[in-house]
């Protein structure tokens, strides 16, 4: 368990910005260098060429097309925070000034009382906060405070914050428990952790209150959603997605769905919409590390261990349904129809990155790095154009990645996650630097009040040695915290070449060392990365008898490109060697791993289906890839979980 | 293969009528009883607390509850039929009466031109005949054809017959290739075998002409449906399903769906809506049968093949998709979301009982005992009051019989099969005497103009030992011909004490026994029926890794209720021995199936869900049950296919 809750524990590390951190490796330089140049102006081009751009200029009219969408402002928005996180890192007057012309727009579109939304402006101006079930009309709100912290961030400049602050204001207004005031939240989370956000960009202690009261009013009786529900009937309305619901879902709607069934703090089970999941639980972790609030931390604790013993794939994927687009059970985990949303497993490195802030526990960066390695980057192509919303462990060929989508949360938030990723290697807290991912990059931090630059040289995710440098203008006492990845079994350390003693030195599976550095300090970290079979709780039946491949972080399938037998008939021998080999040429850089697996015959098998004698069994070369980069060359059959035999 | 359709073949076996065969066995002769008891007489109220005998009435207007719909009268007409075949197994005066009564309600609905149809009657006057595709009307119109000829055939009365006669020839001028005809057939076949059976009923030879006509125009071109469709839009109208088919399928209504995208003989793919399948492949039967047309038996011979090597549950289910109801693609059979309609399984009794008269061809009796014992009484209750719609092979426990349903169609059709079982058993033709099914039974029969009583001691189907004698009134010479089930091994066979060597009397899965029969000639036949295990052809990749059990013609499951580990994690040791015991007390007297099985133990997946050891194993006893029982105590857990591992 990660340390108990009973006192209030406040926030100890804070991430490094991305903005000190250069990085220079080649497994996420190369990404971050395609997000820049060319998914980041790609989605620039979906987002003009779809409409979501010129919408701002609020000259929808009953009748025309495109008719813009309540989700449209978030797509937007998205994607100048990932903009600014680029321009940030890396200075481009082009982006600079294509910023302030998008954003000169959205401030356009601000309504003089501080209102900005598109949708509810010109599409349904009426009806403005009349649905918040459903409309995710705070969630915009929520993007656009992440878009406009990001940008001031990014660039010093207040024209998007300050009016995304006078539409905070307003909402601050209409929200809240006092006379007059709505007591509602959204029904998509987002605002919450957006609100934080705004709180640190602005120094504003009243976004953070607006975030704790978003986050405590959730769920509580009478039931909001209940009244609007009463107050749309009564009006012959219903909510915008009834029809979605009461089709899709088969059944009344359930408050399951937005997490809103129960008040926050007495949630144990991670259910519903995962990306709505997953926001929300950020936004718990942000206000837990602020306040210290212990109650809240603890519902985050036994949600994170719902969600890690029960309800999480192998990749990071998470929210196994596409009927809910979410959870449905413990142990629920299909791998053809996994369900998997390249949002819901960016979410859940939010998530985890925040816990991992408040007590530097090893187990939140274990699932940030298996989600960031694995079910994040699987979300889009290795160019850069397309991107899967769902990413299923098993498929028979057909499900490829998309240029867009009508709803398309997913491509931005990849790529805001991309153009952020130098923010989740590093954290500081009064007394002690700490290093969760190994990444090749240099880092310029500060760690008891003293400047220090770290760096890493690095083949990781590829080879699992590691030599960390610190330079600093004088001596220091520090702690300098290195993880120990879950996946290490047998780690081993060197400082200055004098091989170090890890025993007595771990806490929370990170090693502690306490010295007083000297600058040029080189600390080398060996961090085997053999290929090892993974198995599933068996209470996950649709994993029994298979088993998984992983080395290092990175997650194995086999693609059918790869393979002389029908992907759905190799089987592995437990006792077959699995050897790993770096292949530069292929899908960018890979570790391929190779084994002398078996297939099943479908021989005699020809006059009937079925027979009383087992298929037979002949051997056949197994190649397995890494699970993010499949679909990335001919379609065909994949699958994570293979079937495994004795012998 | 079956024989090959280079020339052409007509029907020669008959089937020895139900009224013919009484059946005094114990394990259907309690099923047929409490079908007549319990079933008919349960339907009969369903039917009329849901308005659907009332319906006949035509009182109904527009707003008035309940609203007919255009299924209703078939569900009226299988219970006709199932009535039907009940009294004239078993006198029932107070049944025959009400079945007169109902009968006068439908006789007096039908319209002065002879059209007989509730819903395009009362609800939809003008839109007779204007959308075959998805309003069922000549479904209905062959679900009334096969009552008439039931009650005639059980009550020697015309009641029924004329006016369906009449309606016949109303469809007769409305539909065919004449001048002002309409150039339709029905989008749910069902018309085209029932034609045949009044052909039977009547001798009137236009009925197997327009039989013959529907059965060849489906899927020509120009398509009748895109006509319809043309029509209807031109008006401002859609198909009655349009909505339905749009949203369910996801995309253009596909014409496989009803098997209209090709000529049948064209076909060679079993694809689309299940019982749409069995019911136009039963009409191709019958027509082959009559007309000895070689290219109509060449293509439902491989459309079998196709069902036999690809398409078909171990348990006689067919047609894994909820979606359309039907096939998806060849080795697509998922277990917990088969959907193996009730219904399907009927049909595939019903085509495959067909194919056997054209041939006797050991196969198809087969397949028809395997859906008998199997996928078709799982679909009722063991008091007979409910019914399973989808016939899954493994559960969470969730999957409940129902006593009735909106679309009600499974229900009746399993009354009407139990109803009519003993028509199932035996065939002749000239010069033989068929038995397909062992069931103690005894039947009367004339075969090479001979009068013959042949009599079944047996307790099959849970022992292999069979004891027939025939009686007659002086010696004769003619063939007997015994089946010997594809799930038998090593049968054997004695005549009057004598082992018989069956080497050279073997043809097509029967054994021939040509000799000239005394009366009181005593053949025992010994099937022995160990446990089996078997294996799905690899391709089918759900079952990979997973074995099922099978003793003589009943598939086992494991049901939560029997085991002492949770069902989803018990795995079964490839040397683990296989018991049979018979349970007279158990679910009215069933055969288990026992053996020392193993549980995966979740110890150690407490902290994680994976880890890079396997679940250790522990030994636990597993009891399984026909598959046929599940589903009848206490719910829980159950699958059919079981993990299997070495040792």
């Amino acid at each position: 368990m990660p340390q108990s809750a009973e006192q209030p524990v406040r926030r100890t590390y804070r991430p490094v910005p991305f903005t000190r951190v250069a990085l220079s490796d080649e497994f996420w330089g190369p990404r971050l260098k395609v997000n820049r140049e060319v998914t980041i102006p790609t989605q620039y081009q979906q987002l003009k060429a779809t409409g979501r751009i010129d919408a701002f200029r609020l000259t929808w009219q009953p009748g025309k097309e495109p008719k813009p969408h309540f989700f449209w402002d978030s797509d937007v928005a998205k994607w100048i925070e990932a903009a600014s996180y680029s321009l940030a890192a890396h200075p481009d007057p082009a982006l600079d000034a294509l910023l302030d012309e998008v954003i000169a727009l959205i401030a356009a579109a601000q309504q003089p009382d501080g209102y900005l939304n598109v949708y509810f402006t010109v599409v349904e101006p009426s009806e403005r906060f009349t649905d918040l079930r459903d409309a995710h009309e705070l969630y915009c709100a929520g993007h656009l405070m992440e878009a406009a912290a990001a940008h001031f961030q990014a660039t010093g400049k207040r024209t998007l914050l300050d009016p995304i602050c006078r539409y905070a204001d307003l909402i601050g207004l209409v929200f809240g428990r006092g006379e007059g005031q709505k007591r509602g939240y959204c029904g998509h989370e987002e605002i919450e952790l957006a609100l934080v956000k705004l709180y640190h960009a602005t120094g504003q202690k009243r976004y953070l209150e607006m975030s704790r009261y978003f986050v405590d009013e959730r769920g509580q009786q009478p039931h909001y959603f209940d009244q609007e529900t009463q107050i749309l009937n009564g009006q012959d309305k219903v909510h915008h997605f009834e029809d979605y619901f009461t089709r899709t879902m088969r059944k009344q709607f359930d408050y399951r769905y937005n997490q809103s069934h129960l008040p926050v703090r007495e949630q144990t089970v991670v259910g519903g919409h995962a990306v709505r999941a997953m926001y929300l639980f950020s936004g718990m972790a942000d206000l837990a590390g602020e306040t210290g609030d212990p109650a809240l931390l603890k519902a985050c604790e036994s949600l994170w261990e719902n969600l890690h013993t029960r309800r999480m794939y192998l990749t990071g994927g998470i929210g196994d349904s596409r009927t809910n687009e979410g959870f449905t059970g413990d142990y629920e985990l299909p791998n053809e129809t996994a369900y998997a949303e390249t949002c819901a497993a960016v979410g859940l490195v939010f998530w985890n990155h925040r816990m991992l802030q408040l007590t530097c526990d090893g187990r939140y960066a274990d699932i940030m790095e298996r989600a960031l390695y694995n079910g994040v980057i699987s979300g889009i192509s290795l160019d850069g154009t397309r991107f899967f919303y769902e990413n299923p462990l098993a498929s028979l060929g057909n499900h490829h990645r998309q240029g867009w989508f009508d709803c398309a949360c997913c491509p931005p938030n990849v790529a805001r996650l991309l153009a952020s990723l130098g923010e989740y290697i590093y954290s500081t807290s009064d007394s002690d630097l700490a290093v969760h991912l190994y990444v090749q990059s240099q880092a310029d931090v500060t760690v008891a009040g003293q400047a220090v630059r770290i760096s890493q040289q690095t083949r990781y995710p590829w080879e699992g040695e590691v030599s960390l440098c610190l330079e600093m203008e004088a001596p220091k006492a520090f702690g300098l915290k290195l993880r120990l990845p879950g996946w290490c079994r047998s780690a081993s350390l060197a400082i200055n070449g004098q091989p170090v003693d890890l025993a007595g030195k771990m806490a929370l599976g990170y090693v502690c060392l306490e010295r007083t550095w000297q600058p040029g300090d080189q600390v080398r970290l060996w961090l085997p990365m053999p290929v090892e079979r993974f198995y599933a709780n068996p209470a996950a039946r649709q994993d029994v008898g298979s088993v998984a491949l992983q080395r290092g972080p990175i997650v194995y399938c086999i693609e059918q490109v790869d393979q002389v037998a029908p992907v759905n008939r190799i089987v592995l021998p437990r006792s077959a060697t699995l050897s790993a080999q770096f292949e530069p040429g292929l899908l960018e850089g890979v570790a391929l791993v190779k084994a002398e697996g078996a297939e099943l015959s479908e021989s005699g098998f020809q006059a009937a289906l079925y027979r009383n004698t087992p298929p037979q069994l002949r051997p056949c070369r197994l190649t397995a890839v890494p699970y993010y980069a499949w679909d990335n060359r001919q379609p065909g059959q994949m699958r994570v979980w293979i079937p495994e035999i004795d012998g």
